[in-house]
């Protein structure tokens, strides 16, 4: 009994990444894809790298054309996810790829994105403490941004073994298409290779909040975050450096057993051994997130790195593996750990 | 009842990419990897992208090492790889990565190789005419060339179809990862980033030869090839831009019928849509083939462009559908059309 | 005694690159910048590499505007430049960076821009026959395009020696900044880096009359040339593949000879040593044309490759260098055969 | 009155930046280039970029053939400038551009690079208060390492002005170039491009204790350094983004305030306006510094963002810059501001 899924937004990076991992997922079948300002055109043109879907053709986004599907899959521009939601009734489970439900506090929306507050549905992060079991049957899932994928799960073992002090400093790297497929200038490639460049500074980026939520839910008290993204001049992959200061008594051991235990089970999230960093590289179109961690005893600081592909295990295999616990199938379902290198 | 298959050469491009289709192949199982200079490391050192095998050892390249399996691929440099099969037994299916078993020509393997010819295996480019049959229960594969596989699928339709003057003349540029993993200071990334620059011009490239003995036999008469191979900033891809002159009375529309004929019921080779053009990163990761082709009228020429993914299409993944035709296995078993883009 | 410049069309690409150029260049002095939709912004804020310009503002392209400068460049859309140059008299030197005025043949013209013809003026590639002398003294030039730059100076010497049939061949690849700086989905980042196609295949790109025509002026016959242009995951660059099949007798010292004669006194034309092979790095920001022929005497044909960097020699270097010839100055002033590199 | 330079180690890339400086360096005049196992090679077939030397040939590094020039720059591996500067006399100018005369500290440099410490040269790096004078007149200069130049420019006003906690944070991105011309194969093209990865992490990079000489001297208290670097897939440019706790008062003013000061009179540092944000492309080839500063009042940190090119400004640009006020010249002479962008 096949699942069966629509994919709203499926012209963009996100939505046509979820198509490429569903096409391969054994239990799902493709359904509806719309658009907006690209509905009536073949995805061939659209996505020519999704040969077998390369003569469908899309439709607009409405709540007819999504209905009578098992699963829909929300790749929206911010803001537009609640009004369609509400359409599809409560047994339908919608997987929200955009930011609307991600933020428990209103305030903190309202700051960031300007409109109000839309509600907030189960995080669609398994690996974090609880939220796996808060997804398992859910009928909603808000699923993270890729910066704070890479940076929660980079951080949070610290947090959550008290070997951190709350005030984090994050700097992370991000491939241009986590800046999405409209054309900007500043997104050219001509302006974009060779160069690397910093944007939403100072505490800016949207996606800020949404670690100090994550991390502070870990940690048990608030956490400041200071976070710089940065785009480098790949199409894919963020790496995230994650640092804070250590708490006394911190030792190399302490920090290493604390994230031991946190990924001992996790399927995705790869620990490597010591003297062995992340690549971006190593987890391409993969759904993997490589860790590593070191306590730099000299200056008194742990340092986190990770490593995901930001439209898999930071956009649509996140929500794949979170759509996996909500339908109640194995979380790690037509995704994988390999990665496409070199 | 899985097939067990050994990997000698795991710790290069060839066997790396082999690994990440056969890691996905539902038939196979994978059995011994092997390396020379690299036998006793972790392969999680050497080929950080495959996960699932990150605490697989390497083991010497011998033939104690390789018995025991159903297949044995040799992802050997030039010239090693008929004294390993030699020593598997003709009940074993042997898949050659290498050189050694493409050419018929015995003098033409001396010069371009240099040494003696070891003999000539089935060809693993089923799309070419006469080619499926072949390698249907085989025990011997030579799998052709990166280059070859995009431009001889690229042009024998227009041979196939006698449309084409027998003097081709081909540039195609192909990603850094076709040089291989050997650190040599002109591959380094500060020397290609940024650059555009051929090699091997005027027919020095040891795959000419191999594209003339393949068009030859489809056009039924010697056919000359001017080969410019050209090295391009990104780690995969081929484009094969190839051309030749008109024959009388060709038209649009009988080059076309030619070319929709030739794959029409091609699983791999995808003849895009007119006014489409291949990109290499539309088959990132995949098996698939982009096709397209053009009439100058002006010119009096037919320009037939190809777009493959060297490391698969043009390496392991044409190695394992020739493995699956070899075994009775369907052709498409553990292959994708599906790239990862962007 | 400076001359005085004025940049119509300051803001993109070309324009870009010409005040990095007019910059250093010890007998410029820099007037009216102009822009269209960027009229009023600060240069800084869009050409964040011209430091010294940086607080420079953009005026509107008029001729009030443009009045009283020695020399004014058009760096403009096709189609717009006559209109400006009738206003400016004929006592300002006008070099018209787009393809307004390098054709001859007013049906070319109107086949490949859809206008009608504004005129011809002085082509401003001094490396080609006769070019240099009608560049001299001029008040009109016509920049060539990029792609006949690098194609024209690797074919000449072939044509002017009658080594080479009048059938022409050729593939070449070219940076994005090729394309401009006007935000389009295909030219974004993200679609570019780890990508090769083609585009304007079979005849139809625009640069293709103007190498027929100058190619053919060389050969003193008519010249067919089938020209596909591809695009490269790198800012800037083209290299140009050129076959021709050889005339009966000639052989690689011919070609040699022929090659070394007609670049024995060319500034910027590097004919490389034997053995050694162009690289758009080697030519990155600089007026370097590096070319390397081949003679494939088993295909029968002439392989010549140039490498220009084409905002440089092929925009913006080649229109300093006829300015140069124009005023009566040395034609190399404030122009460099230095590349960055790596 | 030409000033003779002679270049110990030019077939790197150090070397090779600082030859394409030279060569426009109004009062240089190349002499004697060096290298070791390139010694007897044409520079031509090295760096093919340096069209005016192509001819020249290397000759092996022995104190008779550094003899008789005003200015011999040291582009040699660690630990081994020493020995050829004894040999040299007390009345050339001696430009290292290794790391062996930067660290002030013996045991720091023991520990960091394994070998007896060399002395202490004043430091090339003339925009640090006090360095300036220090380099007016001298005969040995220690240029500094391109990590140290970015972080220190882009941190000591912070410390200068006493805003800042004396614990920086700093993570910064490299292109490959920094890694130098050495073939490794994770330095492969098919290895960097596409990927971001850590390296050095947790202190232990050598560039560390360089950082926190400079930032202590300008803080007049200890400064510690938690530093990660990464390699970035581009082939030049280092963005530094540097981050402090802010001082209980400190307000985006101040911190403004304390930048506008410390480059008022800077002819290479340029603060941006605000709003605006360095990128490495804008420096590209160039001896410009980007620099951006911000307070983030909800993290209550300070964030002060550089851009160089790692071997211009970085490197060979700092060590010309350096020889300048060495020589007595303007300091500027030879250099630019103007990047090659896009």
């Amino acid at each position: 009994m096949a699942v069966r899924a629509a994919v709203a937004g499926a012209s963009g990076y996100a939505g046509g990444e979820l198509l490429r991992l569903l096409l391969t997922h054994p239990e799902v079948e493709i359904g509806a894809l719309t658009g907006n300002s690209n509905a009536g055109q073949r995805l061939g043109a659209l996505q020519p790298h999704l040969l077998p879907l390369a003569d469908r053709v899309l439709e607009p986004t409405t709540a007819d054309v999504l209905a009578g599907h098992d699963v829909v899959f929300l790749a929206l521009p911010h803001g537009q996810s609640a009004a369609v939601a509400e359409q599809l009734g409560p047994d339908v489970l919608v997987v929200d790829m955009g930011a609307d439900f991600r933020l428990k506090d209103a305030a903190d929306w309202e700051t960031f994105y300007g409109s109000p507050h839309a509600g907030t549905w189960p995080y669609g992060l398994p690996e974090l403490p609880g939220a796996r079991a808060a997804l398992e049957g859910s009928k909603r899932i808000a699923v993270p941004g890729c910066y704070p994928t890479a940076v929660s799960l980079a951080l949070f073992p610290a947090y959550a073994a008290s070997l951190a002090e709350p005030e984090a400093v994050i700097v992370a790297a991000s491939g241009t298409s986590g800046a999405g497929k409209a054309a900007k200038p500043h997104l050219l490639g001509s302006e974009v290779m060779g160069s690397m460049s910093p944007y939403g500074v100072g505490g800016g980026h949207r996606h800020t909040p949404e670690m100090i939520q994550n991390l502070g839910a870990v940690a048990g008290e608030a956490v400041t975050v200071s976070f710089t993204p940065t785009l480098a001049p790949m199409p894919r992959g963020i790496l995230a450096t994650c640092t804070a200061k250590a708490r006394p008594g911190v030792t190399a051991e302490s920090v290493r057993a604390a994230y031991e235990k946190a990924f001992a089970d996790e399927p995705f999230v790869h620990l490597l051994p010591e003297g062995q960093w992340p690549a971006t590289a190593s987890v391409y179109g993969s759904n993997a997130v490589q860790v590593q961690v070191a306590h730099d005893a000299a200056a008194g600081r742990i340092i986190a790195i990770s490593a995901i592909d930001n439209l898999a295990k930071g956009t649509a295999g996140g929500a794949v593996q979170s759509m996996n616990l909500a339908l109640g199938l194995d979380e790690t379902t037509g995704l994988t750990t390999i990665g496409v290198a070199p």
